[in-house]
């Protein structure tokens, strides 16, 4: 058992023995780290496993305490044989699942957050075009429900792809629950356990988890914020091992912000039709540009059916109705397939309200208005880490979406920026969920997704103080961090850019 | 490749070169058959095949033609070299997929559906529940949806476990995309390639189809119409392999209609505890009783949290909805973890909706009139069946569900029936995609959920011509059977009721 949940379980006994009643505020960080003799980032993963579990509960810039539902959810009455049979084992992904759940807390600055503000969205319009289909529905339309999906929705996708230049035949596009299971069902159409997989290094942390839960090997291709996917490394790795697929994003790219250029584009696809190599290709931020026209998907130098285009309208249009699609040339019937296996078919309801909306609802309007809040809101967060943060941290500005991924001097462990940022009311996502390897300890992701507020100035404020100070405490904790195995080395990015400089336009 | 991929690729490639132009009717079975030296059935799959391609459709009464859209089908614009690319292989469940999607076509009566009739369904006031539950949706609700589930709909499902007498932790339950996702996570839960899983036989086809997927090795246990699951069978599998998991449906079992009494339910959770098995509970049917109370899950007996309980409201009230829901016992976490990786969370509005209709929409009342439908549409059929069918077709009574199994003479090959059906403009569902083994060749599914016509009543007339005429053309069908490879023996259900006789009451 590791130490972090040997520290948690110990904490639940005396929460269930009663040593810890409702209430109590849990024994400091200090107080646990000299009892114990752990470091600090093991008591707030143990923290964090509690408060998953229910147990206890943060309070904004004061601590943790015992939670008042606590007391019942330790033992469970009359389940105490099932308390006392063998645990499922807790999985490399339960770090990543407790940090990127800090920012639910209403309480919480939802800096660490990985959606924008949904306040942003059309949604009682969109309601109103759900409300509308519905009652229009067709009663057959329910039972003979396709894994492909409606084809009025279909129709309206493919129209936008046509709007991208991109001839889209309506039969290759399959309709998902958002555009997780796009991607899953696609790794899962040319996968078995075992293959090769080249990935982004950063990459979005679905992508880790995917390939630990299908048991494949990744090849991890490093993307620079500036430069982007290193294609010489991509093809040495094409070369070397059998890749099966790539798994790439190539528009305002999670969690670093790049573009690929369309000439860079189409090289890598060339590169994958050489290989005959497929690509999943994520854009689900794709419409979120701040230039003039939308970059091009890879998809569209692509003529041999070999990328899997995925998307969603859960970046753009309406988070948490789970409406996702790829188009996914020629793996698309084996796509069906999968589908129509693991969830049958995507809600009818769903796709006809959104098919009514796509087509009624002025869906071109609401992205132009979206795509300009974004970007004052982007201004806004830059003034703010010009005048709060200190000068070591460095980014590279993104053309589109709405993460930034700060880069910390390399003796700042991000992960304790985490912690100390939520004992303040503040999440941010600290750069270690993006790689399964440690990298990017020193890296921060932050959201500029939610209208600039006083609330938003405030938490950089703070946010500026704590990094200041840990930048200032290099001695205590480089102490801690060689006791936690040495400090590492960042030599995969090669140079950084000194000053803060547009984005060029990758899609003109 | 297999002869009919064969036979459809000559066809496609007819079709592509205008020799099959347009509207033209495809050269007989009979002309195929001896013209090629192949079976009716590779000439029947072949067809499937292309009708699934939408290269030919069939005209009810009359034979297949060539598709309006075929043309542009065979060789999409601009898509030659991708035509060129290797191909995906066809999986084995291509078959099944084909011979499962007959009953959309609107001119076919669905007596092979798998769905009773969605005018059953009160999808009026269920649009009402979606509307006013979006209308009302807290715009964060959206963004912080959980892979969990909304507490809303869970407090209503954890309520109607409790009206079964089974106290449910909220906590326990995570909300899917139908019961189709929550049997498949519950099975990637508990599984790893390789693994032994019990299933039964026959089953759920989708059983078979998640079993390939996952490259488990499954023990088939027997499922007999009257007496149910073998449990010294399942026994001496319990002891013999090192079995991972069971997939069993204790409630108007999928297709035998058999619904396992509370002492059976009991002693084989007794024994999957003994044993530390896991099962997975597939219970969608389990409300559409038409004794008075509803039977228990085997979940009802379970102190140990080994029993995923898994259903959906698909069968009883929305289908199409795609809502379903696993209670998880000690896997809970597991199953939540897995749904986060998936599809991250089902959609927020059909939840909202669902919750809403669940507490204020009269589920029960709706519920108490829906079995009274399938209850008479059970009678009428019956009476049918007597009047049409010959006397050697045989079938248990299921006492809830839509579903009958019927069983033909042992020389009578249901999937020819299924194709001979299907030209009369009637789909039946033949007994072989329900087992991977070639077994219930003999057999049919055929549902009662849709309220008797006399479409339905002529329908069951012209399937007993059928069933007639099969049975005395023993001689030459017998000489076919043999040169595809001997006829098969059905020593697994020992005796069969002669007479039918009323299910008893498992549930008081």
């Amino acid at each position: 058992m590791k130490r972090y949940v040997e520290l948690a379980e110990m904490l639940a006994a005396q929460i269930e023995a009663g040593m810890l009643p409702v209430g109590a505020r849990l024994p400091s960080v200090r107080h646990l780290t000299s009892q114990h003799g752990v470091g600090q980032s093991t008591v707030f993963r143990a923290y964090h496993l509690l408060e998953a579990r229910g147990l206890i509960e943060a309070h904004a810039r004061s601590g943790y305490y015992v939670a008042a539902a606590a007391r019942a959810k330790v033992r469970p009455a009359g389940r105490a044989a099932a308390a006392a049979a063998p645990q499922i084992e807790i999985d490399a992904t339960d770090f990543a699942f407790s940090v990127l759940d800090t920012h639910r807390h209403p309480g919480i600055v939802p800096l660490g957050s990985a959606s924008p503000s949904p306040t942003l969205f059309p949604l009682q319009r969109l309601a109103k075009s759900l409300a509308h289909a519905t009652r229009l529905l067709d009663p057959w339309s329910t039972v003979h429900a396709t894994a492909r999906g409606e084809e009025h929705l279909r129709r309206q996708l493919a129209q936008r792809y046509l709007g991208m230049g991109i001839p889209q035949p309506l039969e290759e596009i399959v309709v998902t629950n958002g555009a997780m299971e796009a991607l899953n069902l696609c790794l899962m159409a040319v996968t078995s356990p075992g293959d090769f997989i080249a990935i982004e290094s950063p990459c979005f942390h679905g992508v880790l988890q995917a390939v630990e839960r299908l048991g494949l090997r990744a090849i991890e291709i490093p993307v620079d914020p500036q430069t982007g996917l290193d294609l010489v490394a991509l093809e040495n790795a094409l070369q070397r091992h059998p890749i099966r697929v790539c798994w790439f994003m190539t528009n305002f790219h999670h969690p670093t912000g790049h573009t690929m250029s369309r000439a860079r584009k189409a090289a890598m696809v060339a590169l994958l039709v050489k290989h005959q190599v497929p690509l999943i290709e994520d854009d689900v931020y794709g419409e979120l540009h701040f230039n003039k026209a939308r970059p091009f998907p890879a998809k569209a130098f692509d003529d041999h059916g070999l990328v899997m285009h995925c998307s969603s309208l859960s970046k753009t249009l309406c988070p948490g109705y789970r409406l996702g699609w790829t188009a996914a040339g020629r793996f698309a019937d084996k796509v069906r397939k999968l589908k129509s296996m693991m969830s049958v078919a995507t809600s009818v309801p769903i796709q006809a309200g959104i098919a009514d909306y796509l087509q009624h609802g002025g869906f071109d309007r609401h992205l132009k208005k979206l795509r300009a809040s974004l970007h004052a809101q982007l201004k806004a967060m830059e003034k703010a880490i010009a005048r709060c943060l200190p000068s070591s941290v460095q980014y590279h500005r993104p053309a589109g979406g709405y993460f930034l991924w700060l880069r910390l001097p390399a003796h700042v462990d991000a992960m304790r920026v985490h912690t100390l940022a939520l004992e303040h009311g503040i999440s941010v996502t600290p750069g270690a969920v993006f790689a399964s390897t440690g990298r990017y300890r020193n890296y921060l992701r932050i959201n500029f997704g939610h209208p600039w507020t006083p609330r938003f100035e405030n938490a950089l404020e703070i946010l500026g103080e704590l990094l200041a100070a840990e930048e200032v405490g290099f001695g205590l904790y480089g102490y801690l961090l060689r006791r936690d195995g040495g400090e590492r080395t960042y030599s995969m990015w090669p140079r950084f850019a000194d000053e803060l400089s547009a984005a060029p336009d990758y899609a003109s």
